[in-house]
């Protein structure tokens, strides 16, 4: 269904034409500080209308506390936050119900949901929801960013690639030259991490963070360390030399984890982004009313290149999986201490 | 924690030279016929021993039925099957207690459970527990095989390359003739999915499936369709287009998956399979009684490559998450009618 | 947490002085009609302020969709569902802050939350969040009505006894004179229940309802069929004569549930409400800043009798309970179709 | 299905006259020290055939341990246990096929699992189940035994009535005068817990106590502190006045939780225990072949007041939830450590 996550449980809800979006996040720790200045920052990443190449849909995107926080603190009790929909063009979804959109979910969701799902726009399959994971990423970021753990957690997303350039102004160049949509490569790293996250099999590091990676729209595909570099190597190129008592590696081809557990190292991981479904071309698609194939062109307003704007959602959907195991491992207190006191 | 799935539910359990490794599965319905002639072939096919390249280690790989199935049939109530470890030879581990293996879980388990994990041939940590896994696929697989649904479904893996060679045979003699193990990557296909199983965001057909891959032991990375190389492709090229009701696409880029959901095409995926841990070469690791560096090199019976043997796993790991979604979306009834009946 | 149910799922979340109380309701199948006119009855009857001996404090309580309904019919997504709080006097609790109410969660909340839990009003502990989970009985009731389910299940809560007395005028009488608060049991049944809902052990019948029904503010008992009572019966007197082939029995000690599972009979079970631990009576409690016990009276305004506002509670969690099982055993549709036409 | 708990989490399977009955622990904290002798005084005290009124069938009830348990410590890992069923006879149950005996789960799990169950003696629904009960209740009490919380816990279960009667010789006495079954009533107190275990509403301690204390065959009623008496009580007599810091009350009517949480009382619950099913009176029941009411009969083994062996069990389910409920407040390590050495 919609939730993630055991202890730090985060549930999704809404849809892009709908009155707003929101998260629950429960088990966050009461006491954790939390005012609208943290959010800012990381909404401010994910919105697109800034940068070249990504959607002109401009929302405010406030978050609207209705749960969980007072006196600008969590209280401990499940935080609910909410987005207004404010930008909405409905129209321009409801003249093409019976044309699904190639490469997006609309004949799945019309089949899944027996053509009862709400079709605006994407509705509950929206990237539009992703604000909610950037909002619950913000709280877990902060959970584990210092104060009680040493240090703190860094966790950094980066665009490697747009359209296989690593000059990314040239990669979506690309992209609107040939007036197409286009995909990319993002990486993130994350530093600071005990040794002993995770376990074996079901509950291992990379089978969270995928699980989670997953639920990002347009993801396809997702690797650690080396990746599918490493099915190309052999073993005594791969293995990485344990160099001292904190587990630090001479190299870092497995990328944090061994055995589905954190092993102090940071942990490195990319994922592929798919071109976006909604391009300037021109396509083939079933009208399912007529039963025939007819030329499909997008209208709306579409992101060119929707890896430029999932750096932040990846950072937060990994911050999720991370805040969950620091919480299972008692890396996080139940209860935040004041700031200047002294966790007891 | 061990478990995985919602109404088909799997727990794992044992270690590597314990009395035995074992599986429960909870949530199996009524009525599937299940003989010990059902479960042979697969294990069969995940056993050493027996193929270049595998590790000379035997074992029976029996399945003992310990509950849940009564007159070769499912019961309804949970299934344990137990398999005994019999070819066990742990002085080859208690020697080199505190010299962590490279690449291995050894040094992260000891952190993790403070030194109280079982140690021997990895303990829990092990890939000799994937016999479990293997058992519960024969159950998945049948419950999805026809009789109910339609045609039934088909699940096969097949290794793709050795060592960056396509030709398997020469990538394992690279790794024969170099002393040292090496990776493979495996590709799986579904055929005969209905459309709609999935949901968007966390429960994705690709999170679910991703989640359960990355509890195979060596896997390092997993894509979808056309995965990573999606990244460099334009929307236009990557877009599939719907050709009839069914929801057949012409091209199937997506790989069988869209917005999260089967859209009635093949599911392929493809698995990174990093180079076995245990290389005959020698290496280097930390010592953590004398906290000095030394060279380490493997004794005990090992894969020289663990992708050959990872086929069948995938498939297994595969069946469990559909049958899951089967279960979810009401395409298996809660009891397995009769042979030649028809449900009700 | 603050979750309950496998497939038909819900999150509550809110505080009693917050901005709104809710509800999320995840699993609700596609299709499912909903109009406001359908939440207003139960809605009234939770209500306070109509009856003597409930709190004067009136509240809308109009249910606000904010996500998972269109067009007048559930989605398929995730249904969230507000109330905003607009008649607060937060005031009359800042007040006595060190002075935890007798009865109340004050003292427990200070502790588990250190101090930073939303004390206004009982915060998240308020009975007040119980609004949300007469809405989402109010739709786990529909979906069980008929139209699929031959004939529907009826569910019907009723008030036994108010301070000992089954006329409850006289026993609500008693503590107005008495100028104190006063409890009550209450009586649910629920007939139409297929065969065969539930399981042994941890999933029985009465395991699901009675943890839902503790998730009721006041309650401290429950039991089924003849309850207490069967503990001094002998067997011969209390097992159920089995009738016919639908399982019904000649008497209905067992209150529905045999073993775990529903047998075709009435469910019968009574809880057991405490009296309102907020009484116009003046006691005793700590002031934990003078550390010294003082005389405490109540302000704000309450209810004399929870037990009569109930009903319509426990028929929610009830409903809720059972929705749940009927989506487990497929008795429910993960698409409901138009009305009038029949499902496929 | 078959599992119960968040951290520390049970799954139980096997049948009657299957070849075991087991349960799997799944978060049991690496490092406790776990030997046969633990198992033996609870395993002895759940036994029949020692007591009047108990069964004589006599089970050796050893656990054995296939998973989790090494060099006499927990690992970390799941720890499986099974139990032989040895005297079983099972020709007793399949004379009578056709004929569901009255207040059993025979006729229900027909229904229920169209006749795969394993019907010999009561299969996956019998009361032999709770033997792995009472071992996973024996880890948890160790879990919770001092050493590192302060003092321990004390969990103790008595039987307060037998058939009525607190001479519990007297009940006894009138079931075997009547040769029938009769029920009982069974209390359990819990000292030396801590404030703020549970959370409000779902996870309340009544119902996270009360869904596990269901899961015991034959229960009919729970009820807390002053139970269903407190419904007949006004606000004044039954508020607990707390008096001092450490939350302590003069009266303890709650029976040690308030608002969901523990307020660091002692807990006080009872339990109602129906009269066994299986009495040695002739009564009425169906013959689903012939469709006709037929006299019934008993034969088999039976315990004439399953209250008699109850207190163990209660006092296991109990153990298993508050130990999840001490991991998930931080209250027991995740890595227990060695004796005389302190928590780092």
């Amino acid at each position: 269904m919609n939730s993630f996550g055991r202890l730090f449980r985060v549930h999704i809800f809404g849809e892009s034409h709908g009155e707003s979006v929101g998260i629950n996040i429960d088990g966050c720790p009461a006491g954790l500080p939390l005012v609208l200045e943290d959010f800012l920052p990381d909404l401010e990443r994910r919105k697109g209308g800034i940068q070249k190449g990504t959607t002109p849909r401009k929302e405010d995107d406030l978050p609207i506390f209705r749960s969980g926080v007072f006196q600008q603190r969590a209280t401990g009790a499940p935080i609910t936050i909410l987005f207004e929909n404010n930008n909405t063009r409905s129209g321009d979804y409801e003249k093409q119900r019976a044309v699904p959109r190639p490469g997006h979910a609309d004949f799945v969701a019309h089949q899944k949901f027996g053509g009862f799902e709400d079709y605006r726009g994407g509705g509950a399959f929206s990237a539009r929801l992703t604000v909610g994971l950037v909002a619950a990423g913000v709280i877990a970021k902060k959970l584990m960013s210092g104060g009680v753990a040493d240090g703190g957690v860094q966790i950094k997303a980066n665009i490697l690639e747009i359209g296989g350039e690593t000059d990314l102004e040239k990669g979506l160049q690309r992209a609107i030259d040939a007036k197409d949509s286009i995909g990319g490569i993002v990486e993130c790293r994350v530093s600071g991490l005990p040794v002993g996250l995770g376990e074996p099999f079901f509950d291992s590091v990379e089978s969270l963070l995928a699980h989670a990676v997953f639920a990002i729209p347009a993801v396809r595909g997702v690797e650690f360390g080396r990746g599918f570099a490493a099915a190309r190597m052999f073993g005594s190129q791969h293995n990485d030399a344990i160099e001292d008592m904190t587990g630090h590696t001479r190299t870092n081809h497995a990328g944090g984890v061994v055995g589905g557990i954190t092993n102090g190292n940071e942990i490195v991981f990319r994922i592929a982004i798919k071109p976006t479904s909604s391009t300037p071309k021109e396509q083939l698609t079933l009208n399912w009313e007529t039963e025939q194939l007819e030329n499909f062109s997008v209208k709306g307003r579409h992101d060119l290149c929707v890896a430029l704007r999932a750096p932040v959602i990846l950072e937060a959907v990994t911050a999720i999986v991370l805040a969950d195991l620091f919480l299972l491992e008692q890396h996080i207190p139940r209860i935040w201490p004041e700031a200047g006191q002294k966790e007891s």
